[in-house]
């Protein structure tokens, strides 16, 4: 059994580092922390690297660990490599997946514009693969989803649905130009998302939190959409809009 | 003007003390911080009571502030009275208002039960304002609307919105006897929700993030309805359910 006891390890001191976003660009690696997520994690093949357990954790029998590098380790430790303030005693290494957008030809897509709270993207995450939806596609100025609040708020979404960093204006190129009807969400120039009929293929455009979608990105896309508003609220939660619209346009 | 420059005078310790439920519950006044919640709250007659401001802070012009009492502050004041890391420069101290179904006679209501977390009982009520809900119940173990987190996710929302605590036992009973229907949401001995026509009048009952909805409260629902999971994930948000929920019921 191996078993780490200090906080000041080598391979400590690398993991630690993947709670920055500039470790996790340069390694492909992020951390994920708590048995649920350990356990969907689990559920998807090579995706996680090495297990590392408290002392005093006991596996659950459910856990599909062969081929995966289980070390015990000392609470310091643990709370070294978390971003929490309570550890859940188990935290696992995982592996970025490089997909593209050709390997999984998606007939419906959840783009997302420059969304900042990563509680927003997580939600945003699980609602997409909870609606079907084949993929989803982060533009710039998103929050990054190896964010361990991402992927919290995803409640492990983030690893059976492809999230892919790209591009959002070669993204609508390209779905358009596939016959994949693209609906932005704007307040101006839009029709009420109600008008639109429900459809086997579309992709979503949702934005900022407080710019909304870029005006550029709006220009290029098929419709725009939006949602009513019959109170005295200014706006809904960008990921209300986005759970709202998803369900009404998926088939 | 009046200028307040030490943390320790009486009048800070007493708003200090509304950060905690039980002076909240005492006195039945809460805090509310930073410009846009305050101009929000200035928009409804008798509901801001003092506004606090930094010494260092200009009054936006669009606030009307006639009749209202405003001081200023050191900002070792603000920061006391303040539940974030940075301060936003004004504060205001606001009156609970005291509400009954009586009073206003909804058509249109969302019932929470149990739902502890409070950024989620914040957009719920942000999402009930914009689907034009009349009133939001909140049973039980529900976060308290006056929390600080709740009213920052509530973005204004809270000022505009009759949010009343009670029993939703009883409140079941009494819209189901004004002929108004109740939903429930579950996972068993439910419908999908897209089978439900439209309404004029409707109640909507959601429930705990990890439990859902109690069942004594799902035993006595006009209906109970679910919203379809088509990917991996084991469920929705229960402010994204609650979202898709509203805008599909109202008419």
């Amino acid at each position: 059994m191996k078993y780490i006891e200090s906080a000041k390890n080598p391979r400590v001191k690398q993991w630690k580092k993947l709670l920055t976003k500039k470790e996790r660009d340069k390694t492909g690696r992020y951390l994920i922390e708590g048995f649920h997520l350990v356990e969907e994690a689990l559920k998807e093949a090579s995706l996680v690297q090495a297990v590392i357990l408290s002392e005093d954790a006991e596996v659950p029998v459910q856990f599909k660990l062969e081929g995966i590098e289980v070390i015990y380790a000392a609470n310091d430790v643990l709370k070294a490599i978390s971003d929490t303030e309570t550890p859940q005693g188990i935290t696992a290494v995982c592996e970025q997946r490089e997909v593209t957008l050709e390997d999984i030809d998606p007939q419906k897509l959840l783009l997302i514009d420059a969304v900042q709270d990563p509680g927003n993207i997580g939600t945003m995450i699980r609602t997409a693969d909870a609606a079907g939806i084949d993929a989803v596609i982060l533009g710039e100025g998103c929050a990054d989803p190896y964010n361990p609040k991402v992927i919290r708020s995803t409640q492990g979404s983030i690893f059976h649905l492809p999230v892919i960093k790209s591009d959002l204006s070669d993204i609508i190129d390209s779905l358009q130009n596939r016959g994949i009807p693209v609906y932005g969400t704007a307040l101006e120039n839009a029709v009420s998302f109600e008008k639109v009929e429900k459809v086997q293929s579309f992709a979503l455009l949702v934005g900022n939190e407080g710019q909304g979608v870029a005006k550029q990105l709006l220009s290029k896309t098929t419709q725009n959409l939006y949602i009513p508003i019959y109170g005295k609220s200014e706006s809904l939660n960008v990921g209300i809009a986005a759970g709202i619209l998803l369900y009404h346009l998926r088939k």
